[in-house]
Formats: C-alpha cells, structure tokens, sequence
C-alpha cells in the first residue's frame, strides 16, 4: 500500500469515508487531514456527516480514538500554563441533574494547593451546566478572556468560564452537525469532544465523573464504563493522569436542582453542611483530584484533606474570593437570598405512606426545565430563580400529605404540567427497596494507576 | 406510538436518520417525506449524507426499497404511454465491458410488435454507456425533448435517449451525493436507483440483465443475485412484470469495446453475424422481454421469434429506421466505415502457446478507458473511434506471436500503457480452464413469475 510515502497520495474526504464505512482503521494522518480540512471549511458538512455516521456505526479504535481528539486539540489553542507554578488539575461530569460538584471542587482543590483551569459548559435538555449555575451569582462573569482567567487563576488558583472561540474550533463545528445528524451517541465521538476540550486548558491530570442511571446521558452502567474507559485510555496516551468515577444518576444529586438552589447547596457543602451524598461525592471527587495532581499519598489521604478545608472554611473562603475576581457578588456566600429568587412555591404531597423506591430522575430533570431552569433548545433563555427541593429521596420513609417536594417557580404556564411530572417520577412503596444503589459504582484506572 | 395519526408528528429528518441508525424499519410516510423534501431544497445535504450512509450500514427492508423507489419515482414525472397501442417493455443491465445489447434489444422487440421506451446513461469508469454508443453515429441525438421522444416511440416502436430532468430528479440529486460520500455502494440504493428511473418510462415489464464477474460492479455472484431479487420484488410490488438475468462478465461480451466498434458489432448481430455470445444473450434476453410482453407463450418461443426477425432483416430495418428518426446518419449500418475510425492500430501479441484460461475483465475496461473510449471523472469528453478488438477470448487456442487484440488508438500518450494493461490481462495456459462459464449464470423471477 501507499502508506509508506502518504504525502504523495492527495487526501480524498471520499477515501477516509469508504475506509470507516468498511471499518478499516484509519491512519493518524487521514484522522488530522479530515479534521484540519473540515476546520479550515475545505471539507463541505455533507462528507462529514457521512464519516460521523460509519463511525458511529463501525465505531474506532484506541489508537483512532486518540489521533481524533488530538486532531480536535489541536485545531485550536492549546493554553501554556508552564508559567504558573502547580499542578493543574481539572475535573469533568458527563452531566445529571442536580449535579453541582464542581462549584465545592474547584475552590477546595485550589485551597489545596492545586491549580484549577475549569472551562464548562451549559445544560441542555434534562441535565444543568456548571456556566448556568455560576450566572446564577449576580454579576458572575463566565465570559472571560483567556488572559483574564488566566490572572485569576494565577491569583486565586481557581477559575471557571465557558468555552472559548480558541478552543478546539474542530469540536464546535463537529459537535454542531452531530446535533442534527444523529451521530451524537458515540462514545468515541464523545471521548475525543470532552477529552479535546479538557486537554486543551493546559492540565497535568483530570478527574472523570461518569454518571450512570435513569438521569444520564448512559442510563446502562456498561455504556457509562465503556465511555469511562475509553476517556481514560484516550488521557493517559497523551500522557496525562486520568481516572474516571462511574457514579450514580439514578435520582438526583444532592436535594436541590434549578440554578441559584444548587449555588446555595454548594455554599452549604462548603460551609461543612448539605446533602450527605452530595458531600460525599465531592469528597470522592477532590480526593482523587489531591491524588492525581500529587498533593496527597492517597485517594483516602486526599479525601481527609478535602474534608479539613472545608471544615477549616477555607474552601469557602476561596469560593468567595473567585466569585468576587470573576465579577460576582461575593454576598451572597454569607446570605443566599442576595441570589435570585422564585416568587412562588408550590408543594408536591405524598399520596401514601411509606417509603420512596425510585425516582425517575430524568423526569425530575426535565421537570426543572419546564418551569424555566433548563434550555430545550440551545438558544432558550433560562431563569436562574426556579427550580426544585427535593425533601425525599430513595429509601426515605413519608407520610400520607407530607410534602415531597417544594416547586420554585415564576410563570405559571407549566408549572402544573411540571407539577404532575415530579409527583409521577416518585414511586412509593410499603417497604424500601432491598438494596439501595451505591454513590459510587465502580472507578476506572486504566493501565497506568492499576493497583492504586 | 404516534404512528396511528402521523399528520400529527411534524417530520423532522434527524428522526428519520436517528430512525434507521438504530437499524427501526422506516414507516413508507417517512420515506416519502426525506426524499420529497429533499428533492425540493428543504433538507440540507449534510442530513442525507448521515442518513445514506445509515442505510448502507444498516440495510432495508424490501418494504422500505419499495418505498424509497416509489417516492424517488414520483418525485418527477411518470411518463404517461397508455395512449400508445403495445405493451412497453424494458430491458437495464447493471453494467460491464463490451456490453451492448441494448442496441440490438430495442429494435428487435420493436420489430416484434413491443414498445421499447429506452432511457439510458453514460459510461463511468470501465463500463461503457448506451448513449455513448449511439453517439459515435454521426448525427444521433439521445437528448430528445420528452414529446419528441414518443413520437419516435409511437413511429417506430422504439427510441433511445439519456435521462432528462423531468425523470426522477431525487435520483439526480441522491446519486451526486452518494458519489461523494462514498454511499455508492448499497443495493437498496442502487435498486431504488434502477427502479425508479425504469418504472419513470411507464412500462409494464422490464427485463433485467445483471453483470457478475471481474468486469461488473458486483464481482461476486451472491452480491449480484441479492441485488436481482431485491429490483425484481421491488418491481413486482410496483404491479410490473418483471424478471432478472445473471450473466457474465468475467470477460469482455463479443469481441469489440469502444464505443464505435460496438455500434459495428451490434450491426453484425443484427445482420445474424456477429459473435456467439452476445448473439446468444441478445436472443436471451428478448426471448424474456418477448414472453413479458406477451408477444410469445414461452422464453424460448420469444428467442425463436427474436432469431426470425434477425433472420429476415426486420431487426436490422428497424434499427436504420430508429437512426435516422433520431437524426442519425443510417448510412452506418450499410457501410461501417461511416463510424468514427481510429487513426491507429497496434497489435497485443501472444507471448506463448496455448489456451486462454481467464481475461480480467476490468482491466480490459480501463485499458479502453486509457485509450479515450471512457470516462475517469462524469465531466471527461471521450473519442469515440477507439477501442480494443479481442481475437482471442476465453478456451481459445493461441499460437505464441500471434495477435490476440488490436488496439485502436488516436493519441500516443497512454497507448502504451493501455496495450500492457490488455496483455497482462490475459492468462493463457497449457490447457484450457477445466469448465467454462456460462453465459446465463441465473435467472430471478420473484413470486409472479414462479414456475415458468
């Protein structure tokens, strides 16, 4: 074959197409030619769109996987963080409802000595995003210049904004035709969208959280592992240190879900209070942060760790001191109700005694966006107000008319419809499920931290 | 489902890709509204690329071929012949080298009291094209306007001429696609192709020759019969009579390939001279379009009557009275030399004694591509004058240095080239091959036909 002199053989977009769609592995170089093209607009969206779909039908290899999320990374700027002394560390969710780690990690990480360069992204559909809940602050500011988030990172050790144009361009105009072309469910295309764009803040090691359940993109936990993997294989080749938590989404986390409630959960994880599966997973999450990036001997070490800066304030100390650098109003860390909020409440009643056995999360998600806190369709408005407190949870004993949950809202348009959603996504029975699932299901190393 | 009131669910296409990615068996509505919204601009390229490649992966069923027939068929005009006295029948072949029997078919069946309202393509690659062929008559013109085309039809039985705009534009539009998406090759695509280009002429039987063998498409005879059955179903469906042939092209059919030397050849066959096995499958074939027809009770009566009407002239008449209907010079027929001459001949050589025992058959097509007789891209202008004039084909003896082709050639430039691609095609032996293919490897008759 003509491998061994590639240069002499012009690129086709047809040939690396014929190649996936009759499941040949394709070469680094045909993986960076398609994409480079495709980025420069030399390559039209219709070859795309029929690559994007024989991968997701033929699927890829390690080796593939890789070559494409450095072609992503590399289709735009790669920050240089080697001027700031530390390691940085960052930590990413595939996203669930009332998911709101990382407002607690990135403030107790960097308390810890470690530099957190976070760039998130916005919810969609059922599931929040980290940027809506941090605009949720009044004069949060989410939109910073590279250089700007990279003074408060240098000053504060933490920073969290939303992607830049710099920023693996390839990814936004992939994930773009994914969206209407149905070759969104990909692991591999997934892997190399979320790995291109965490590789390219400049970090030495990333934490994972891939969810799993009824509230996650994966509702089967073999799908959340085979993403989980492949992530973690796809870091480590580009020698990074990566694990990846497979962690519950099968109701959601922590009590509250709408964007200023989970700002205000956070500040009480921070403040040493909150939901215990909340500050849970956090500690989890931070302590495989302090591992990685080499700050503690030990996952467990690094957990004690989290617990003490949270305990000792300073986490939340420095939770305020990045709200104010990024334009936030720092006040509303000692006095929530500086956040926005709902005019109205409304309470959903238990129609029985007993004991909650499920809660269909997704529905409970989706329920949030109906009253205003999600976005169906990515160029929606959201109201940071509204939203949902969840008093019960799975394996939580009720009452016959005791409020299950309370409804944060301000139109009424839906509210009733959103209403009936969160009553029927509760499942009560006379006796608590038999096992409750566990937070963390399962913790994927790959080769490189086996046996840790 | 949604199914029972479907004017309710506003058709989006990233359902219909997302439908037939996940392998759901499109509902005939859907069909109809990808290719009718296609056809008018309303869906983007990018969506049916992701959706073309789906179904190459993942198949349909022969209810969806039917559909996608059907709708690519009515996205245009349906010639409307029932004001012409006959029953209209058709023959397609898929392709190959030397393959010209239309040019015999269509004025025999004429000859025979059938109508044959023949549209045809053009060569690509090492195939050659009826209109191509016709051209290289001085003065033939295959683009007649519709109206023109029946008066031809309704004058003399038969008329010859290249797909026009009105016919099936969502074929136009899907196959420029698939040409650059490398979704070419499928046989639901390929089928609905055929089909509803055929079904556009307004016929009532079609009788289709489909190639195997080293010159065809589909190399392999299990490929070959699948794609067969599915355009004979898909037909039959449609309330056609319909009946498919497999037949072989792991040589070159008669001796001559370029596009005047096959204009030569079909008049030798139509004078009852000519080489055997294209005479024999031209008297095949319309022994099927006669039985389809009605015009006989059996297919070897319809080979009987196809043979008479050779034998008396009748072919050859109506042939010259087809020419010069469509403007073309019908000196041809009575003095060949009329038709565009090479100015150049050389000879291959035999390099041995012995028996022939196999020709590849596609470089044989690509040889008289390189000579100018074909095209390498759709927008290539091709020389009609030349070709390739096998004398020795396969079982046949050959005596070391004596010719075994004669090139006919106009530019120096690739002859050369051309000429060592021919001799390399050949293989001769001690022996000849232990057992001869067959002319006529299958025949596929549906349900319908069953028993005949």
């Amino acid at each position: 074959m003509s491998q061994s002199s590639p240069s002499l053989v012009p690129f086709r977009a047809v040939d690396a197409i014929r190649h996936k769609r009759d499941a040949q592995e394709h070469t680094r170089e045909e993986i960076e030619q398609l994409v480079f093209a495709y980025t420069r607009g030399e390559i039209p969206d219709y070859q795309v769109a029929a690559w994007l779909m024989a991968v997701v039908l033929k699927g890829m290899t390690r080796a593939e996987t890789a070559a494409l999320t450095e072609a992503m990374l590399h289709s735009g700027e790669v920050l240089d963080l080697s001027s700031l002394p530390g390691v940085k560390v960052d930590k990413h969710s595939t996203g669930g409802v009332g998911d709101k780690t990382s407002l607690v990690l990135a403030p107790v990480a960097a308390a810890g000595g470690l530099l957190v360069p976070m760039i998130s992204g916005r919810g969609l559909g059922h599931t929040g995003g980290t940027l809506d809940k941090l605009e949720a602050i009044p004069g949060f500011n989410v939109n910073l210049a590279l250089p700007e988030f990279l003074r408060v990172l240098r000053q504060c050790g933490c920073a969290m904004i939303g992607q830049t144009a710099e920023i693996a361009p390839a990814d936004k105009k992939l994930y773009a035709l994914r969206d209407v072309t149905a070759t969104v469910e990909s692991p591999y295309l997934i892997c190399a969208s979320i790995m291109s764009k965490k590789l390219a803040e400049g970090i030495d090691a990333l934490v994972l959280d891939v969810k799993t359940g009824s509230g996650a993109f994966m509702k089967k936990q073999e799908d959340a592992a085979f993403l989980a993997e492949l992530m973690v294989e796809t870091g480590q080749r580009m020698g990074k240190k990566v694990v990846a938590l497979l962690t519950d989404m099968d109701q959601p986390l922590g009590r509250k879900v709408g964007n200023a409630l989970e700002v205000e959960e956070c500040v009480e994880v921070l403040r040493g209070e909150g939901p215990d599966d909340l500050r849970q997973l956090c500690l989890e999450l931070c302590g495989w942060m302090f591992l990685l990036g080499g700050a503690s001997a030990s996952k467990d070490e690094g957990m004690k760790q989290a617990a003490e800066i949270i305990a000792s304030g300073r986490g939340l100390e420095k939770f305020r001191e990045m709200v104010g650098l990024q334009g936030g109003d720092a006040r509303v860390v000692d006095d929530p109700a500086r956040l926005p909020q709902a005019r109205r409440k409304t309470e959903v009643l238990s129609w029985r005694d007993g004991f909650v056995t499920a809660i269909q999360c997704e529905q409970v998600g989706i329920a949030g966006m109906m009253l205003g806190g999600g976005r169906e369709k990515k160029e929606d408005s959201i109201d940071p107000a509204v939203g949902l407190v969840l008093h019960k949870k799975i394996g939580e004993r009720v009452k016959r008319g005791e409020p299950i949950c309370t409804v944060h809202y301000n139109s009424e348009t839906r509210v009733e419809a959103a209403r009936q959603l969160v009553e029927a996504s509760y499942q009560i029975a006379d006796q608590p499920a038999p096992s409750s699932q566990p937070l963390v299901h399962g913790l994927i190393c790959g080769t490189e931290n086996e046996g840790r």
